[in-house]
């Protein structure tokens, strides 16, 4: 992905604008008069965030819980939805789990652009959300002494692709339709001092947070509560896509959601991510690209 | 396209927020606190919007003008952007035109997601403004009555279309990199019926103005601009991508930006269009698909 990475280093020299944040958050965080709004935009690709084979009503819903998860993880209140839709088959199937969704997490339906295409399906979303709180959470506030807390297991998606991907007959819903955890997010937002979403893995993410806030993070994976049996640990602690909200507070703060303290953050240590309190090995994967192909 | 007309009144269904406006227009509008904000998206993909081996300097400018004239139709001014990028060649390229058009019509980059893709590539940007006049021009808006016009020349984009595909070395600018006309859709806002950015084509996006009111549109052919010989007349009003602005407005109106006056509005005579006075035969078509393939 060092294509990607150079790709990011280019655009981040446009990116001058406040909201934009330098493009190190997830979404935009735009002052418009009285309010702010948090803007994010995700998109799936056939073969490479789903598989080809998968019923379109699931990606549908998965497109708009990406991008709610990405509102969740800046405290914000869903606003509206922009569509980004290449046609295809079974349309019917994807308006149908798109619609679950916006339901389900009211966001209305306000546009977007319809295309022919002759190859992958590309689908996007851009998502947009009211602050509840300011100044709305980062993935840069981490700070030396703080907790490191995720708001529940990890490994259920992981399970969930393998159930699909093998044809077992398992459970794969958590993996098809994850639950952006919008609520725990809006709650969270005024205690935290950096969140983000878990969308590539625990680890990668928690080295996200560290490098963006200039300090260390010293997880400990043992206590990270698992949706996997105990010999997947490690597997699922490199899995993305359950949508968990990974964050760090002062360690006095009550916390209003459930949430599990899987580690501290200490001053940059030379790693941004330390394993109980160990630097990992420089060939230890932090995540892995799980779905393409 | 019949495909792309279904979905979109399956879409139709969803789109029940009032800043949706049903999906009628080019953009969403959107109250947010005391601003009003137009937010609209649009994609290009590879053979279909943009030829395969077209400078991706060129694409990247493009990709920007065509969502800053859909801001241009309802009078707004440029806040911010979030792009769409799949990988693949000539990044720097990309990223040279498409920071030539944000400089140039100050558009910020905001944010957005780049993302792997082994087919065609697809390029799609969220572009935001801000309204600076309420209410926010529509395309529903032509009464009875009302002159419609057009800003300038068309033909101009098909003539450079045509020098790119056949390597004539004729100027082929106005196609590569189409200017959206941000100022001039400011200045007329207060002023028009209705309006909107030709796109697809002079004579199909005056039948949406019509059916979008529920009026006729009454075009003098002989009376629009061209960029192109006579003998291509016809040619040119159906050929899109110019991006001039269409739109209608009272008669008695002094227009503050230059502007042809091409036909007029009456009362709905079975046809949403009319060539000076009579309805087309069913088969006269209004737009082609010009780039597809």
């Amino acid at each position: 992905m060092n294509g990607e990475l150079d790709f990011i280093e280019s655009l981040r020299a446009l990116a001058t604008h406040p909201a934009a944040r330098g493009l190190e958050d997830d979404a935009a965080v735009l002052e418009v008069g009285n309010e702010t709004l948090i803007i994010t935009h995700d998109a799936m690709v056939e073969g490479v965030h789903f598989l080809p084979d998968q019923d379109m009503s699931d990606v549908g819903w998965k497109l708009a819980a990406t991008n709610l998860s990405d509102l969740a993880a800046k405290g914000a209140v869903p606003v509206g939805a922009l569509l980004s839709y290449s046609l295809g088959a079974d349309k019917e199937r994807f308006i149908t789990g798109l619609s679950e969704a916006l339901d389900r997490f009211e966001l209305p339906l306000l546009g977007g652009d319809t295309v022919s295409s002759n190859g992958p399906r590309h689908f996007g979303m851009t998502a947009i959300g009211r602050a509840s709180h300011t100044p709305v959470p980062s993935r840069s506030g981490a700070r030396s002494g703080d907790a490191v807390y995720v708001t529940g297991a990890v490994g259920a998606a992981m399970l969930g692709f393998e159930a699909l991907r093998d044809q077992t007959g398992a459970d794969s819903s958590l993996f098809r339709r994850p639950i952006p955890l919008i609520e725990q997010g809006r709650l969270l937002a005024p205690f935290v001092s950096a969140i983000m979403d878990v969308s590539d893995g625990l680890l990668l993410d928690a080295s996200r947070i560290a490098a963006a806030s200039g300090v260390s993070v010293n997880i400990d994976p043992a206590s990270v509560p698992l949706a996997a049996d105990e010999d997947r640990r490690m597997d699922a602690l490199r899995w993305g896509d359950d949508y968990q909200l990974l964050f760090t507070a002062d360690q006095a703060v009550s916390l209003p959601v459930e949430a599990w303290k899987i580690g501290t953050v200490c001053t940059f240590s030379g790693s941004d991510i330390l394993l109980n309190g160990e630097t990992p090995s420089p060939d230890f994967p932090l995540g892995f690209t799980h779905s393409s192909g």
